[in-house]
């Protein structure tokens, strides 16, 4: 059994809390479970010197784990002076994902940059992270449009992201830590709004899997994240 | 006026949440306004090695903005790949506010390792992250002492902080972001439950202060500070 | 059409040269088409520090390009000071990739540390480089068998890895330089002798592919993967 | 007793050497009895990029020790790679109290870059190289003014810093290496000409200290830093 | 006996392969017997800025080893961060070569960037770089003269480089790995064409050696860079 | 005319401080003319890693730059995070200098840390630091001498160092800073008490030099050395 008696096809609960910081041009509290994640985009009005005169902008994202937001106390990135292999790996994700719904020419010569900052962590950060920009990604260009600096909308379709696996054999969809942990195959899968794939990066931690079992996951994420983008509009609306 | 109508003499709103996060030993969510810092403390099994068999123990802290917590994004340490000088000085600093009221001894060849992670910043984010970061000591003793691996409790006082500051003229208590930009002179105070001072530190920001500046000061400060030990002990006691 | 009238389910030229330098315990030079690659294994009769006294073994990959290696010079990573968040990606892949078919425990506890050093790129470095490591990999085991260091063959199947990609609407096999900075989808694809998959990593570097994309892709992938396999198998017999 | 019979508000021999080093515009030996550091000041017709055209200059400090300045050797700032907490602590202090005293406007678009380098320590580096550094940095604007560089001196007043410290129960001024490594209280203490401070801090380095005695440690502090002053006086009227 | 019979004056076995890969301006594989480096010059229409506007060129050269190219594999530079001290003098010293050779004024407002790799290591790297360097170097100033780009050869001369060294009392000529780690005194020399010499480094590893002693090793270095030079203008020739 | 009339041949003003730092076990202020430079000796009783347990000691250097020890103010080596190729080749030098003339057997298992660092720079700042550093050490071990640390003197020889080169087609002893500036070949020697060569590092800064040349650096060298030796034996005899 999962916690909380949550059948294999169910996320856990997922909460956006939108302006949850008062700073950022987006700012959401994102939790899947108990995994909380602090997702803000900032809008500056340059680009990164390799766009600088061609008439596009950027979004690009940065990841963080507060040191103790896991089970045991892990070392603070900015002490040891660099960012480990696996938040970048997981930053360059999230960039890719949002830039892959957004038209840069669209926004401007001006860029996003999303942070998303885990406080408490339980599995599926990098997804619950995607899910999270997305909402701030939203309110920031909201703003944007308000503002008038913004002749249309540059967003062209929604993006979330979900982890799914094979524990014991069975496919689960949102493992937390524990499943993670266990299980034998990992795979995060990032979709749009009109159900076709970002991302997808299967991963097998102990055995190989099999085409049969691929198929099987993916239309688990599919479920998955039209709920996500169910949530998102419904959070958008508030 | 100040904002809100706060009198010259008046803390902020200040709230300490416990429990805020579930994995450390301690963990309290501080607010000072719309200054709110995650301070966490992990207990570790071990001493740093400059401590290796001298039969005591250790408390250390590090301190950390999210890169948007500011009112203009800041650039994130991980990535820049070292931490600022402000960023060292603030952390030594709560390190040495929180040793001042422990006894490295009776803690035991174990070290206390404080997180103070600001998730959104409106002045005194230092003082704010000690006034906080004791409640999460002293919660992490407290699981210690209910599993039996301490005899007696090493904490051997309280500790708490306050900024104080001259502006247009005036003696300000617990100065929030816009204040502090403009003071003539910004002094964060830290002091045990007796009424000692554990660090004063002052500084002239434009014109240099007189010895009775400093006295009209150190009387706010002394007052604030004992309006944040009673916040303290209420908190501790629900 | 392709360069050199390449079919779209056809890999480039692919070569295997055994023992290509004299000190490593294995040395592979892999060329896919233009894209060469110098896979050393290095086997070191000690384990990192966290798997200490756990009596199992550890296989890791570390990954280069010489600064000339591709169309314009790109910085050294050692004058700059750190790998790119690239970098670490695809060496983690690597590391992954090949500890997914080798026994840990029975390689008792000694490490075997892969290096891919690219010399000349056009695309595919990362899947040349899980090929040709593989070989690699099995010589240096090869090795330790013959001088009775290891009672049995830790190795459980062999591995490699090719990329797919769909340019202009086409799906393609084994992408050179110019397919790959063109393409609208890009997955690179590493599965066992088996036919099982232990990486899959899509992503959408345009429009956000379909699932019948990723069905035509993955079929690609098997027939290329399949050959790679014989090639390996065919260089290790000689 | 103290060393040299020295009565508890009496400071160690102090000497200012003038011209110690010939390159820079102000180059000062500052010595508080064993406690040598030379201070450079060191005119550049440019200021940092956050001050590009706004008609003023900066003044800025920088801190280090030789590797034997001390009982036992450190490592050398430059070979470890990054500048301790406190070396940044201790530059950051420098530099506000030489601002404290200028007028950034009259120094026009110009930088003065202190440089204090401790040659040999027995406590007190920092109050040392603050109350040498003023001198150097008097002597260069003397410099700007010969040349015909400065329409106007842009110093506004002297400034001058000197440690405190309550050792077994007794307040003393200027503390050594050996009296430091004990004291109970220590206060670091910047002045200007006039008698207002500019930098006060203390702290309890065991036990927190009482109002009562941070008065008597502030009384020591301003009969030093007046002598401190008077000497500064002296050596520049050589 | 030397290996391979080798006579004391006389070069190991010495390649020079031009065009080893495909993009660099100019690529050389260079051999000295077993050991193998690839030597690239890439050309870049600009020039570092302390040469900006000053209507000259730059060539600079930077230097690495694959991690196992040599008997036991040594930590990748990328990997650990920065660049040995080794490192550094060896490609400080391919950089001087090859510009006293080279007329910067002529080459125009361009650098020319060398790479040395080592893919195998068996003694003489730096100087087999320096010698295969030239050749890469001349290979891609041909194809700017080719180019139209320049109106005259910046090329003033040749240049080679080759290590004698003291083994067991006998002067030898290009020490392989083995001589080199016993011999008691090493010394690299490198020349022009017209025979003059760019840099002698001589270093005694146990005993002092006397001035007949260096007399004898700058015999051998000069009729050995003869030698080097004639393959030189052969390989160029083909 | 070279500066205060000094002949071609002739050594600038050759001073050796001892003891000019107290804390150090040697501690040597050297003098060549302008040039001046604090060395420092640390006995440390223990060896690098290296080393441990292969009863023999080791002798190690750091040489560094005061910034403004120069014309125009150098950055702070500590500030950038890393030492230049020029400071690392510097220190390599003075240590395999000094290493030349001790026997690391009889000195035990400990390490001798030699720090040379320049307050002034005019020219032959590595030369001034070996020559003053073999002081130092010669110093400290005999401290270790007369504290019955070593049975017998580790020291073989007497170890100094000088430049030379060709100015205006004249060879020239010691050069000043702008000497060095401007000549077409710079060498510097490294000698032994007996005449042998430690090191002999020429390079040619503009044109290529002769044997002949060579040959007429040299003997000016050894002319030059045997002085400076006779004033470290007199320095030493003091």
């Amino acid at each position: 059994m999962r916690a909380d008696n949550r059948p294999a096809d169910a996320l856990r609960q997922v909460r956006l809390t939108r302006n949850y910081t008062k700073h950022a041009e987006g700012s959401v509290l994102v939790e899947f479970g108990d995994t909380k994640v602090i997702c803000t985009a900032s809008v500056e009005e340059s680009v990164p010197p390799f766009l600088k005169g061609k008439g596009q902008g950027w979004v690009t994202a940065e990841y963080g784990m507060l040191p103790r937001s896991t089970g045991s106390r892990m070392r603070r990135e900015a002490a040891s002076g660099k960012q480990s292999g696996r938040t970048q790996e997981i930053q360059r994700l999230i960039g890719r994902s949002l830039r892959a719904v957004i038209d840069l020419e669209k926004l401007g010569e001006r860029q996003i940059q999303i942070d998303c900052d885990v406080i408490q962590a339980d599995g599926g950060t990098r997804t619950a992270s995607i899910t999270g920009a997305y909402v701030a990604l939203a309110d920031a260009i909201d703003k944007l449009l308000a503002a008038g600096k913004l002749a249309a909308n540059p967003l062209r379709d929604q993006v979330a992201a979900v982890s799914v696996g094979i524990v014991d054999g069975v496919p689960l969809l949102d493992l937390d830590y524990v499943e993670d942990s266990g299980c034998e195959t990992d795979m995060n899968v990032v979709m749009t709004g009109v159900g076709h794939f970002v991302e997808v990066q299967g991963t097998a931690e102990g055995v190989a899997f099999s085409r049969a079992e691929m198929n099987q996951l993916l239309d688990l994420a599919e479920k998955g994240i039209a709920e996500l983008q169910q949530l998102q509009r419904a959070a958008r609306d508030n």
